[in-house]
């Protein structure tokens, strides 16, 4: 039995019907507990899409005709929309691919032009691939040194290690607001102070915050802040950073092309101002159209009712594994949406395969952290992940997978 | 009245009726003549974006659930399905976000690994912006040098000049299959003999030839090739790089991040082979299957009558532009789906704006291609461009609006 005196949610149960791919071909709900790696689509950032690819369909700042026009203003107004979500301005928001390809822009541009052979880069033991491996290639391409930032006993950022590690050779600081792995959430507030007290910049990998938390980028402190929209209910092939916007308008060009210049001849080209310098080519206008959707559909819920969603059933299902004398839990107790765990006996890609063909969809393996992996010391976790659309008798299906585990591997 | 002994289009006259983009609110069909933009999306293409945004709805080459496997599967096909369309190899395939990316990266990679000061490039005069900057950057990141192969007079590349320009130093050629404003056509076979008799490298913009031209990597003889989705009547956010397999494989990473990894610690990251080695992160799950449906679509239709279709229709706008004295044509004669040209007396931008009120979409402007204007003498100019949904009513309905344009602005 879970604990109700736990946060019960207080969505609307019917919320599960507004995402077609959170039910089986045969009517009954998905166990679908993997939004950490990517989240399902509501109905309306569907139909969003459906009517940027069709009715609406146009290309964005060149064409002289009206649908044209439209669409440039559709374009323009879901980067407004972004940026007001995360307390930014529009002209700090550069759409990208992904937070992953954001982060690569930060380097390659900030980076390459701001960081030299002795300056050194703070990460933490808890970051995924995507914010450890563009670190590693400007190392190979300026000799900037990286240090790693050890974690607390329960997986946080150890804010206090880090504060001892600082020195005014550290020109960055990167850092995942909530960890893909244990879902500890960092405290953005005092990761800046401490990077901006050695003259250090602080960048954040809010993949897993931005759906969990109200974002106001003006209070946080920090100077760069990326997220991806597929794991805000929107579509795949997107994405933001936003920089701080005197740090935005003097970085240099990172992709040539279309919409990204001023004047080009051959012996010399002139760039556009930022965001629209760092973005090359026809832009991902569809997919910016269904970010917007994502993005509102998300406010009209509510960050705070989302927060308290994901707390509360990450807080649940510790409570029911942690019964279990064959379940190790990593993380926090106050973890954000996120639970790391290990079964007995049982390897994580056994337990998923087993929890699949109960309709419980889980992630084994990781999770794009293998530094974390190796101080865990395992070579991976099974890992359950909250969406909106979720609920208790998701957790409750996952606990009855494991029980049926449990049976299959009995010792 | 127009030629009717010019190529008549074989296509089905119900063509038009796939295509949710191709009307105006009213019922009435759009005189959409921009798809040298961006194409118009097919149903199947939008039906496809649907499913795979709901019911398919996973994430690619990490779960261990079936819908995620059933997705790897389906992302992996897609990438097969354009290996197949272009006559190349699966692992040659990069998904990028659009044709500008993909050429960022051959510079920012195989660009940087392999030329040095003192190497030259060659380029034309009607290149687009996004076959110009990147190798900008390139130059002042190595200091190679440009060269720009001039014009024959009716605007295609001159090769015999090329031929007299190249030499042992050059060691790319970089030219596009089909100008986007001329609709001239290079003849890639021989560039490419041309480029590898001094030991160059042949890269080619394929965004106007791609939706237009068979392609066959093999018989081309090229060393990379690019082109978008969304111009290809697919989704926006996604395009692909071909690069010989030998060439890929070479090639240095570029991007850091998840999925392109092989294995991470902090001292030491190992990379996956090509291609995943180039797609960090999340890839654009829902647009690459979006493309591999454009691909279908295209190919139930057959290049063969694209091509045909995409001539014929330039053809004929030609032949009645022609026979108007107060217009110049740009390009050949045999100008494949593009037709620039100017009215006298009249600026595009307002031949466009007038345009638009009788609900016929042109481009007007510098296509991003700013020098090519420079060697027409001329700051913009009308373009014209079909696809496979127009048909000869479109062409009629802009011989009236420019009969119109004519009457606002007689002299």
């Amino acid at each position: 039995m879970l604990d109700e005196a736990i946060a019960p949610t207080h969505l609307n149960a019917n919320l599960r019907k507004q995402f077609p791919g959170m039910w089986n071909l045969d009517g009954s709900p998905w166990r679908y507990l993997d939004t950490a790696a990517t989240a399902q689509k509501p109905q309306a950032v569907i139909d969003a899409t459906v009517r940027a690819m069709g009715v609406n369909y146009a290309t964005v700042h060149r064409g002289v005709y009206a649908r044209s026009a439209e669409m440039t203003l559709g374009f323009e107004a879901a980067r407004r929309r972004v940026a007001t979500f995360i307390g930014g301005r529009e002209d700090e928001v550069v759409f990208t691919r992904g937070a992953t390809e954001a982060i690569n822009l930060v380097a390659q541009t900030w980076g390459v032009e701001n960081l030299k052979a002795g300056d050194r880069i703070l990460l933490s033991t808890l970051e995924h691939h995507s914010n450890i491996v563009p670190w590693q290639l400007l190392r190979e391409r300026t000799g900037v040194a990286i240090d790693v930032c050890p974690l607390t006993a329960d997986g946080c950022v150890d804010l206090e290690a880090a504060e001892a590690m600082l020195t005014p050779a550290h020109k960055l600081v990167a850092l995942a607001h909530v960890s893909n792995v244990l879902g500890s959430v960092l405290d953005v507030k005092q990761a800046a102070e401490l990077a901006h007290a050695v003259g250090a910049k602080l960048l954040v990998d809010g993949c897993q915050a931005a759906p969990r938390i109200k974002l106001d980028m003006a209070k946080l402190g920090c100077d760069f802040y990326v997220f991806s929209s597929h794991k805000l209910y929107g579509p795949t092939g997107i994405g933001a950073l936003w920089a701080r916007a005197e740090i935005l308008d003097a970085m240099p060009p990172w992709h040539g092309g279309g919409a990204m210049i001023d004047k080009v001849t051959f012996e010399r080209t002139t760039f556009a101002s930022a965001p629209q310098r760092f973005e090359a080519g026809t832009p991902m206008i569809v997919e910016a159209i269904g970010l917007a959707a994502a993005v509102e559909w998300l406010e009209a819920i509510g960050l705070d009712v989302a927060h308290e969603h994901e707390r509360g059933l990450a807080a649940k299902l510790r409570e029911a594994l942690g019964q279990r004398n064959d379940v190790t839990l990593f993380g926090p107790a106050d973890s954000l949406g996120i639970t790391s765990f290990a079964l007995e006996g049982v390897h994580p890609h056994d337990l998923g395969t087993i929890l699949d063909e109960e309709g419980v969809a889980i992630r084994a393996g990781h999770h794009c952290a293998q530094p974390l992996m190796e101080h865990l010391g395992v070579p991976a976790t099974a890992r359950a992940s909250f969406g909106l659309y979720n609920d208790e008798t998701d957790i409750e299906a996952l606990l009855k997978g494991i029980e049926r585990t449990r049976r299959i591997f009995a010792p």
